[in-house]
């Protein structure tokens, strides 16, 4: 097979760039082989040309001028590792000006300003691709976008951040509370030193607004997320759970509701323990598709790091390089905002856990307030704690807006103490 | 966006035939919108014009002359569900001869004489896409080619066959023994009439025979593959692996060795509970990947049944219209057979469930024979049984001559009164 040189311009060298020289090193010569393509590393812009770097490049690749890779006529193919939204909007947009393919891993990037960047891909006829953004090194977008392209899929549910499944394992098998099990997982540098993005669920919100954008052909971004993070567990609602057959995993939930549009929202989550998405643990990230004629479909593995990281950035390099050569280019869906339908009308199973006063008639009130607003009960359990009881309450499906209105009603009620978790059940 | 028509021949038109056709009916609109194809069923060439049909075409679709379908000028792809190797070979051979992209489910005809087919595909700049062949609806192959493909796998572990996952987690769940699990199996419909196929490992031998091919770039035919399947696995079995921690699964498990060649084989597995596989149950199919940079990958879903098998065609049939309408088709990759690692020299853990007679030395004498060899034990169990022991052994790692030397040398002894059971375990 004749080799067609593809030379690769990256923006920024990280660990996962780093991480990417050393995989175009390494598997070159089988990649050449199998695909007919020689990838080989241009110019490289970086920050600071004097930081130490752990790459096997020599220091003439590296430049601090960016315009040595965007705009340079003979890369033909641009890597954007840089993240955050400035300067890479503008980069990432110039390249695809000048017909350069573009490889990002950069979902915040992605959720704010892809339907724009698309559209300029599209318009230049070179592919902007971004497995990397959305779950690390699991192949899920080409799948999703091609394999599935013909698929009616009506949910999506992810753990899509390591970091909280990892808190969330670590609370699970060792009995350890959340504070622990973040310091745990920041020993480990699974955590940033502020783990806010992670704990609070922006980081699997941003990943969330670009999947339901690739899935339902509307534009959907960070903000139109409900999030909800896992600071608020506590090692009660993780034995509750377990005793009562379910995981907490924090998920991303995708929904399509047709014509009336899309819900995407992070949240913790029971879900029944021979669920697959129960069994997925540690680090690791899973995607959950239910589609109306495949079923249920599962994507496992890696959702950070810089070898998964960089796997995803190889494969779309040569997908991108591929179609370049061929003159063609990926398809891009639909970039129309999509219609948002509001959390308060979504539905699921909730699970409850109040403390109320153990006296005559205190369970009644209870359950008819639930009644009033239309919750039912699929399942409770009544736990004595001397002159109070605790309730366990699992409901049936119940819209989101009901669920909240019986809530200011139990909060009112004198026989109520506290009301101590409120977490959605799904997956049933 | 502007509409492009796309004909569609089917060969054959059973289960998965009539849910390709519902399919294409209710997804059409959403298709030609995302993807600017119209896709149209054309001619259908079935065996007889006779049979009820219950799919929602026209009669006037239906021909029983192949010519009709594969020689039609107007027909831009085909679809193969006639399954066996003949007379789909040669309808396969013409439809591409022909400048047809092909899309087909056919293990046996791809396991057979995939190297040949792949050829002719290529050499007429058509697409030959086989998704629905390998798991059913899970995409494995299009993220195998093209999302993994500058990542070096080490190893490829699948639970390939829904039937016998199902009668395997019958068997683990609720006790029942062999026999029990297949009767249940074939009233659900999951086995057919004479499962040989099935439960003695063929159909998961010539799945993993293609994703050999397709992973390491050699061919591999379903002959290459060592095969065993599940008939003789008893209860005891099942409960001793409980015991220790395990779930026995058929696995196929494809391994490369760089030049030495690929290893490629069908057993059942101890596999740790723990281990991403063992959660798979009743009969969903999945494959775990083992690479370099990416670390651990599984792909879950549905191996089978008609909606998901149509739902893998679909994507296929989506990906080949648009491939040919841009004058492109996918890389195809080497057809040189791939160098085979025989049986005798691979390695693996191995689980030894043996019968003793209780008296002093029995175990020294089995412990040396073992040793002689070179098998070195991991840990053991005796389980009392009156007169006789039962031993339990798991091993460290061990070359397969090795341990069925072990177990000639075993069998000769006096002192040792059956081997109940040799079961490799791996996952760990």
């Amino acid at each position: 097979m004749t080799e067609t040189k593809v030379r690769v311009g990256l923006l920024g060298c990280g660990v996962v760039g780093g991480s990417l020289v050393g995989l175009i090193e390494s598997r070159g010569d089988d990649i050449a082989e199998r695909t007919g393509l020689r990838l080989e590393i241009g110019p490289v812009a970086v920050r600071s040309l004097d930081k130490p770097r752990s790459v096997a490049l020599d220091p003439g690749h590296f430049t601090t001028d960016t315009a040595d890779v965007v705009d340079a006529p003979d890369v033909d193919v641009v890597v954007e590792l840089i993240g955050g939204v400035d300067p890479a909007h503008d980069l990432v947009a110039k390249a695809l000006a000048n017909g350069k393919p573009v490889i990002t891993g950069n979902k915040a990037l992605l959720a704010a300003d892809g339907a724009e960047l698309f559209s300029l891909a599209h318009a230049n006829g070179v592919d902007l691709l971004f497995e990397a953004a959305v779950a690390g090194g699991i192949p899920f977008i080409r799948p999703l976008r091609e394999s599935l392209a013909g698929e009616q899929i009506s949910r999506i549910m992810g753990i899509m951040n390591g970091t909280t499944n990892y808190i969330l394992t670590r609370m699970t098998d060792d009995g350890a509370d959340y504070e622990e099990s973040l310091a745990e997982a920041k020993a480990l540098g699974y955590a940033e030193e502020d783990p806010t993005a992670d704990v609070d669920g922006h980081d699997a919100a941003a990943k969330a607004a670009i999947i339901a954008s690739i899935a339902y052909g509307g534009h959907v971004v960070t903000d139109d997320v409900y999030t909800e993070g896992i600071s608020h567990l506590t090692q009660t609602d993780i034995e509750v759970a377990t005793k009562l057959g379910y995981v907490i995993k924090l998920l991303a939930v995708i929904e399509s509701f047709g014509p009336d549009g899309v819900a995407v929202r992070v949240h913790p989550t029971m879900i029944p323990e021979t669920h697959p998405l129960a069994s997925v643990r540690d680090s690791f990230n899973a995607i959950f598709v239910e589609g109306a004629a495949v079923g249920d479909l599962m994507f496992y593995g890696r959702g950070a790091g810089g070898g998964p990281t960089a796997s995803a950035v190889l494969g779309d390099l040569i997908d991108a390089a591929t179609n370049k050569f061929k003159g063609t280019h990926a398809s891009v869906f639909a970039s129309t905002p999509a219609p948002i339908m509001p959390m308060e009308q979504l539905r699921s199973e909730f699970y409850l856990n109040l403390d109320v006063l153990d006296r005559p008639g205190a369970l009644a009130t209870v359950t008819g307030v639930l009644g009033s607003r239309g919750v039912s009960i699929r399942s409770m359990e009544q736990i004595g704690l001397g002159g109070e009881a605790r309730l366990l309450f699992i409901t049936h499906t119940a819209r989101e807006a009901d669920v909240r209105a019986t809530l200011d009603d139990l909060r009112e009620l004198e026989e109520v103490g506290q009301v101590n978790s409120v977490l959605r059940v799904m997956g049933a």
